[in-house]
């Protein structure tokens, strides 16, 4: 059977930066440390005036068509996963389409265009239906365009208002891919949850404690479907999993549970066992308290011992580097989190050709998501492509008077025109609105 | 190959109707026929003060599960397509999984759910989607359930307001499907365009002259599109064509516009020229002004002869015959198309089974999808089970005053309460608002 999966990523970041320890931690009169160690986070990204989900999405969708030399033909679906839609009938993606329909001669009027939305795990839905779709056989050579792009505001004074962010990533999936090929098996953990909603509302209510358990509850039952298809996940044969990182600080206690659940019942647990002794089983205990004060006990040793460590180091850590950087990207997030694996694997010199990556996806409302990825032959080239860290370097640090403007300007509840705080070169702009409420896009060399 | 497509369908009417000749037309001091020969339409469909989205994709769900004896295990996949939502992160898959679960012993914890949004096209992208799920080899033996669920409102005064609707058709997809196989090859039309939107508002901005050269160029280009993969359509191939319904009227350009296609250097275009000349060919003319008034010509005239009315009568009038009853149900409006076809056949006691049905979906925004199905051997069983009908008839009957009530109702600006008008008997109904501003539901008995 052919391989599918993405053949390349691009990212793209909000042109703003905030800085939290240097700018909100000392606004807010908080220990910077409560940032940086506690959410795991260093800065935020953020759109400028001119940047929108639209932007962000076409600017990070033409520089993948650039670089691989993609024409319009060579596309037969573009699919936009978002949760800062700003329309309730016609899809981003048609907006996307039409910004690259400028700049190219081709055109895309025989691709299908759609919109997903799930919270953060849409893109991963998309990167899905685009696989199902080549392996139906319908896409007549061609490849799809996924773009996951948000602008994750939340209301101001908000207990998220730390955790905020605003970027797009761009995949091209298709047949022979370059960079990973994607498993037929997946698994899926999915509950109709209260944890984080937008009701009629563009900055969410969030019940940040059960969010939190929701997370660790939806991934553990995708875990477990996955392993009822793909067989038991050990340890030793993953070399990264990316999760879906709201901030790090959430992947540290998911990572823990993930490595207790694959460890129990192999050589790893009876190793580690002589140490902090063997994992609680439920059936040992006479109710779920004791049971669970066991687990925490169990866990907060485990957490110490070089043996996790060292797997957290290797496997973990290297998906979160771009995520301290710039914050929840809602949909992008799973995604940033795979390409930080691999630029560090990069940067290592490594050879990750045949090596294989576990991604846990996760929306709110809520649902989990496990596949796992074989990354393919092409891998270094389109590693080597990718300019996050000058974009990152590029982006312009926010005063806190310059970040209550910006926040602002971006709430669709007041109408506020803000300068710009950077000069677009060689990307789509936000234009204005049109007579019926359309908002309008150009070019700007 | 094992076929694929849609097994079983049910339909959901909200439970209030509006009397297009009897109650709109006087209110607006309009002769009757403006509704009734100028649309198409004799009536629309509402929801009752407990009615919504949720619930009515949630009672038409339940009622395709208790007809077909299946339970939540059977069911690997939940899409909910509409452009009605009323949460911006949260899908209306999980608040419809929930009401089902709430009545079922098993749960769908281990079904991927999400919503797609392209104004009306995206009921057949969800259809789509689970076709390609299945076909992809990854639905485990399991089935996908697709809802097209919408409150198609518009604010008062506007002039689609006579085209309003309500309701939600259910769709079980598998292998082996007891209603149509979907065929693999499907034509696209699409480009970005600005007809119909809904800027961060709950009723939509038109252009209705534009919507409709839009609809008509859309859909003559995914004809084509299909056409370059399928082969040519046929007209004595086609036994029913639905489309996309905003009204009847619009279907009747359609109708035309395809019949002309379908017809150019065949057999039948030869028969007609003796009556009313040849089709005129774009070459032939020196501009375009002059090319389109002699289509016009030609389009008036075969509108007279009996071969085209003959078509008309026989392969999409009888498509109309529910929406005509109903108004737009935006999303579900292509798949009431469906049964509305398959329903005459039906009580014609025709033989349908191997027939043809060529399907034109469309969304503003704006894109068409072409599509065939192949009738199945089960499909007068799965005719046999619709209680439409009866659903028409027990509509209640809005006085304008009811009706100025309940639309301000299920305006999301008002905050009125309103006394329902019908009784709920076996059904979901919303329930009232939980802290976090979740929309909550229960079952009646």
């Amino acid at each position: 059977m052919t391989a599918v999966g993405i053949d390349a990523i691009e990212i793209w970041t909000g042109n703003l930066k905030m800085d939290l320890p240097g700018t909100f931690a000392p606004e807010k009169g908080e220990d910077p440390e409560k940032y940086t160690k506690g959410l795991g986070l260093n800065a935020s990204s953020f759109p400028d005036s001119y940047e929108d989900i639209v932007t962000m999405g076409a600017n990070a969708a033409h520089r993948l068509m650039e670089r691989k030399g993609l024409e319009p033909d060579d596309i037969g679906r573009i699919d936009v996963a978002t949760e800062s839609s700003f329309d309730n009938s016609k899809p981003v993606s048609t907006y996307v389409a039409g910004c690259l329909e400028s700049v190219y001669d081709g055109d895309f009027h025989h691709a299908n265009k759609g919109e997903r939305k799930f919270a953060c795990i849409a893109g991963t839905q998309s990167l899905d239906d685009a696989y199902n779709w080549i392996r139906a056989g319908r896409n007549r050579g061609r490849g799809a365009l996924v773009i996951a792009t948000d602008t994750a505001l939340y209301a101001r004074g908000d207990a998220g208002e730390a955790t905020q962010g605003a970027g797009a990533v761009a995949m091209y999936i298709d047949e022979d891919p370059d960079l990973v090929e994607l498993s037929t098996h997946q698994g899926y953990g999915s509950a109709d949850e209260t944890d984080f909603l937008k009701p009629n509302q563009q900055f969410p209510s969030v019940d940040g404690k059960r969010s939190v358990q929701v997370y660790l509850a939806r991934m553990r039952e995708a875990l477990e479907d996955y392993e009822s298809v793909a067989g038991d996940v050990h340890p030793t044969d993953v070399s990264f999993a990316p999760f879906h990182t709201p901030f790090p600080g959430m992947v540290r206690k998911a990572a823990m549970l993930a490595y207790r659940h694959i460890t129990r019942d192999t050589a790893i647990e009876e190793t580690l066992a002589e140490e902090i002794g063997r994992q609680p089983r439920r059936e040992a205990f006479d109710d779920e308290e004791a049971f669970h004060d066991a687990v925490r006990d169990y866990m907060d040793s485990l957490k110490e011992t070089d043996r996790y460590q060292e797997w957290y180091a290797e496997t973990i850590d290297p998906t979160l580097s771009i995520a301290r950087e710039v914050g929840n990207w809602y949909t992008g997030s799973v995604h940033i989190a795979r390409v930080s694996a691999l630029k560090t694997a990069f940067e290592q010199g490594r050879d990750m050709a045949g090596e294989q990556l576990l991604v846990g996806s996760y929306g709110s409302g809520a649902q989990a998501e496990i596949h796992a990825e074989i990354v393919q032959d092409g891998w270094e080239a389109e590693l080597e492509a990718l300019n996050i860290d000058e974009q990152l370097a590029e982006r312009y640090d926010m005063s806190w008077a310059d970040y209550e403007e910006i926040h602002d300007a971006h709430n669709h509840e007041m109408d506020v025109d803000v300068e710009e705080f950077t000069t677009p070169d060689s990307e789509f702009v936000f234009d204005g609105w049109g007579r019926m409420g359309e908002r309008k896009y150009r070019y700007v060399e």
